[in-house]
Parts: structure tokens; sequence; C-alpha cells
């Protein structure tokens, strides 16, 4: 059988709990035995010339070389002016779609079952344009910018993402009965791409119109992509839906191959160092990457052991209705790997 | 005892199914002997001079006179150009708040139990300025414009609202993290209004973090202040949270006592004049208004008329899960309140 060489990928543990939950993930990778070598950077921003927040060379450095990055949860901001750290990650790689899978988890209650969807978040522009002005005295306004560029590259990736992970439907997110040129032209280049991908269905609806069909009945929806503020809002929403941010994985996606994974739950500050927290956003963003690299195989085992640990309610993490600590989640889940071998 | 006066106000029945809920909810009216007098006026936009859209004199003469009109659905747009019927509306009368009581209806099922919360849409401005342009060639910009002073009127009317209606909290929803400036405004203002109404609760939150925490428990909240956009997705989102459009009543409020109640769901054509419709939204508009109106004591008596009938489940149009007839369900409601007596 033809073995692949062992893949480098850069490793940004975070704060708070974000260097326990990485060290579970690590460890159930050891025992998937999946062919990845982590490589450790921090990405607390820093101060460059004029003042301006950036990633740290060498952790930029080792995205560029690795291109495919795992990253847990950081504290932000760390100081006045500091930029989110989410944006500035977004920016710096041009990662320009966020790709949420919500799938119910088996075992793990909500007030909704089969909830089987994607959001896909146009991640760069619309309005996180960061450009505002004051008018006059009492009056300002803030600038949403959409290009027909970003449009299209999000629109295109949603129907791709769809035909490459056997979804059926693509559905654009819009108000463009409001804001008729610049949604209008989002919703243009969807129309476009759905043009281009006719395996694929399509169809448009009303952000308000989702969000009101989507607590009635998720299971209507499949691959769903939006302009940015949308996709913050509905992605979250979803994640809502399955159990929250604690058992939702994330991917930032950028050009070439480039992407980051990542838990987008907080620091969990009062828990952090106290062997409580639950790693399983971030083992399931890092699964999304497994998939992302062609790593099928190792992904399916990681991600049944991970349900199966949930399923069968014997250990569990306290947030997941258990009391068990993280080390024996982690635990019970990498002999459940090894099970499946 | 001190009888008021009869007084006046505008109907406008709507299209569609509009006529027939409106029938209803005007017998419901008469058997409750609610002391108002209903004045129909039909506001189908018509081209002034120089191409404007605008409501019919007659319909605004009307709505000047009474202040307060109930409204059935509206199909728009008629033409293409048109405008939205509903921005007309709240554009011709100032109507400034849009609100959304959302609370659950004993036995009519949803996956949520105990909702009790209010939605209040700041609805002149923000997104919805209207203000867009082409910067260059496929670069596009749309306005999101707000000003103190809308931003105050809203925060004021959020924080009297609560008081007026006992209600503890009132949490200002945002994205002052993206748009400092302007959501910034919004968040200010509000901040203002709760240092002079200290008997009120006031939280601050992300509209991603609300939308989270809002499927996974609408209980936490209860009065919620937001600009137009975000109170567009929220409405709408809580609605569903409750069962639907079909259940949900809506209130626009003007400067001056002027308001507009409103069902807002569509106008079914699909069913129209079968004598199949719900009228639960428009007639707990209607019972809003009678509120609005300090007519306390019927809006009492109808509002538990109608719930009674849907726990009794014995007579439910089709949409709530019945067999009945819109006139049937009518006429058990119009009984229940003279049993009531
Ligand atoms: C932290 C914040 C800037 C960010 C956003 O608004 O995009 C977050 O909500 C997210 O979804 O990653
Ligand atoms: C019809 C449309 C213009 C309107 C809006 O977006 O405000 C509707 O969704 C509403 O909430 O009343």
């Amino acid at each position: 059988t033809f073995t692949r060489g062992i893949q480098t990928v850069t490793l940004i543990p975070g704060d708070g709990i974000g260097p326990e939950i990485s060290t579970a993930v690590m460890e159930i990778f050891d025992a998937a035995k999946a062919p990845i070598q982590w490589e450790e950077r921090n990405v607390t921003a820093i101060q460059g010339p004029g003042g301006k927040w950036m990633i740290p060379p060498d952790a930029k450095e080792s995205m560029d070389r690795n291109k495919i990055g795992l990253k847990g949860p950081l504290k932000t901001p760390i100081a006045a002016g500091h930029p989110s750290m989410n944006l500035l990650l977004r920016k710096t790689f041009d990662l320009y779609a966020n790709v949420r899978p919500c799938v119910s988890i088996e075992g793990y209650k909500t007030p909704y079952t089969d909830v089987n969807l994607v959001t896909i978040r146009e991640n760069t522009e619309g309005e996180y344009s960061g450009i505002e002005h004051l008018i006059v005295d009492g009056v300002v306004q803030s600038i949403k910018l959409i290009t027909e560029q970003a449009s299209q590259r999000i629109a295109e990736y949603a129907f791709e993402y769809a035909r490459n992970n056997q979804r059926a439907s693509v559905t654009a997110v819009h108000k463009a009965n409001i804001m008729r040129m610049s949604d209008g032209l989002f919703l243009r280049k969807c129309r476009e791409a759905a043009e281009k991908h006719k395996d694929v269905k399509f169809t448009e609806m009303y952000l308000d119109t989702v969000c009101l069909n989507m607590v009635q009945d998720p299971t209507q929806f499949d691959v769903l992509v939006m302009p940015n503020l949308y996709g913050d809002i509905l992605s979250d929403l979803c994640a809502g839906l399955i159990g929250g941010l604690g058992v939702t994985p994330s991917g930032n996606i950028g050009a070439n191959g480039v992407a980051i994974f990542e838990s987008v739950h907080g620091t969990a500050p009062d828990i952090a160092g106290k062997d409580m927290a639950n790693p399983t956003a971030l083992l399931l963003s890092a699964v999304m990457m497994l998939r992302h690299m062609g790593l099928h195989g190792h992904a399916k085992k990681i991600e049944t052991a991970c349900f199966d640990i949930i399923r069968d309610k014997k250990v569990l993490t306290k947030d997941l209705g258990g009391n068990s600590k993280c080390s024996e989640f982690t635990k019970a889940i990498c002999q459940r790997v090894r099970d499946l071998d």
C-alpha cells in the first residue's frame, strides 16, 4: 500500500484551556497513528514597526511553510487597540472561507435531532471592512464593502465544497431586498456559480427567513453560503442547535491549500489548568483538518471514536453532562480508537 | 364606573387572507364589546408627482387622525421599483420601534417552552438607510447609518417599555467589537438610558452570542433592543421559537401615540378566500393594540379566550394542527369571550 509521508502541521495551543485540549488532541492523534507531526507556535500578537499589530514572525513562517494549522482559543484583545486575533489571523493568511459543519451528536441531547448542515461564511470583507466615519456630530456610518472577486471566490468555494462533500444543495443567504447593490452583487455571484455547478441544487433565501425556518426545522438546510456578518450570526446560531461551541468544529480556508482549523469557544480561564476542559470542538476541528488533507481514514476513525464515547455517556466531561476529567475523556477516546483498529 | 368613549382605529385589511382574518378580529372584538370602531382603508401604494410611491391620501389622513392602525398582510412589491409597503408605512408615519413579544403558547408545541421575551427593533435607519454606491467596477458599498437621536429614542423606548410592562431587564444587542463607531454609538445610548432607568437591569451582548444562547435557552432573555437589521433577524428567529409568524404579534410604534399593529406573515394567496386562514397573529396584534390604548381588560379577555381555544385543541385551523375553518376557530373564540364575561 502507498504510504504518504508524515505531514507537519502548525499547532497553536492558545490560552486558558488551549494547552490542555491541544494535548488531548495530540494524544488521540497518536493513538490513531495519524501521520501528523506538530510544530508548536505561539501567535500572541506583537507590535511591529509603527505600532502595527502582527503575528510573530516564527509563527507566520511556520504557517507559510506548513500551510495547515490547528488552533486553540486565544484570549483577545490583550491590550487597548489590540485587534481580534481571529481577525488578524484571517487577514494575515487571507483565510476567505469560514466553514462550520453542524451535525447533531447522538446521545448529546438538544431540542433538535438530525441537524446536518454546513455554514460557509465569507471571511474577509462585508460589514467587517473596518471602514467607519463620523459624518457630523451624532451621525456615524459604517461601510459594508462587497466585491465581485470575494463574492465569486466564496460562491465557487461553496459549490465545490458541496460537490466534494456529497452535499446536494447550496442556499445563498442574503438581504438583497434591502441591500440591493451589495447583497445583490453577492447573490449574483452565487447565481453564476450555480450555473456552473448544475449538479448541486441552488436556492436563495432572506436571512430573516433562514433564521425563522432554522429554529423551526433545521433539517431542511444543507450548505448555506453568506456574507461575513450573516455568517457570524448564523454559524453561532447553528452551533447552538447541536449543543454549542464546545462541540462544533470550524475551519478557515484560504487559497492554495492554506487553512487553519480551530475551536471557536473561549479560553475558559475559570477552569484552565484543572483538567476539566472538553476537547471535543478542537478534536472535531482536527478531524476536519485531516479530511482537508485527504486523510479520510484517520478522520473517520477519530470521529467515530469521539462520537462513540459521547454516545456511551460513561466518560464525559462536566459540560457534556458527566463527571470525568479531560484526561479521562481523552483516554477513553484513545482506547476506542485502538479498539477500532 | 367611568366609560371611555368609543375610539376609532384605522383598519387596513390587506391582501390575500387579509380580509378574512380582519373579519375574524372584528367579530371577536364585537363579542368582547371592545369600544373600538373601525375605519377601513386601502393602503396599496400609488404614484404621486414625480413617480414617488406613496400611501393613498385617504389612508394617510385616516391614520393621521386616528393615530392607531391595525394592518393585515400586504402583497409587495406590486410593481418594479415599488417599495416594500412595510418600509413605506414605517417611513410615512415615522414608526421608529418595532416591538414583538414572543411568548410560548400553551398547547402549541415547539422545541421550546416558557419563552417570554420581547424584541425591540430600531425601525428607521441602520442598514436600512438605502444608501449604496458602486465604487469602481466590481466594488460596491452599502452604508449603515446610525444616529445619536434615533439610538437614544429607541433605547429610551426599550426601558420605558420594560418599566410599563413589568419586565426586569433590557439587553442591548450589538457588534460594537466590529462596528466600533456605529454600534458603539448605539450601545452608548443604551448605556445612557440604562443610567436613567436603574430599576431595570441592563446587559449587553454580541449578536452572535445572543443567537447562540437564544436557541440553547431562550428563557434567559427578557427585553432585547437592537439596531434595524439585527432586529429583522432576531425578531424572526424568536417568532420561530414560539411557532412562527402565524402566532406572533407585532407593533410598530411612533411618536405621539401613533402606532400600527400588524401580523407579519404573508398574504398566503394559495388559501385566500377559502376560509382556511389562521387569524391568531392579527388577533394577538390587535390585543397589543388594546394594551397600547390602555384597554387592558378587553385585551386580557380576548387573549385569554384565544389561548384557551388553542390549548383546548378542539377547534384549530389547519396550520395549528386542526381541521377547522377560520370562521369556526373565530366562532369558538367569540363563544369563549362571552363565557368569560
Ligand atoms: C471575535 C469576533 C471578532 C469574531 C467575529 O465577529 O467574527 C467571532 O465572533 C467569530 O465568529 O469568529
Ligand atoms: C419585507 C422586508 C422589507 C421587511 C424587512 O426586512 O424589514 C420584513 O422582513 C420585516 O421584518 O418587516
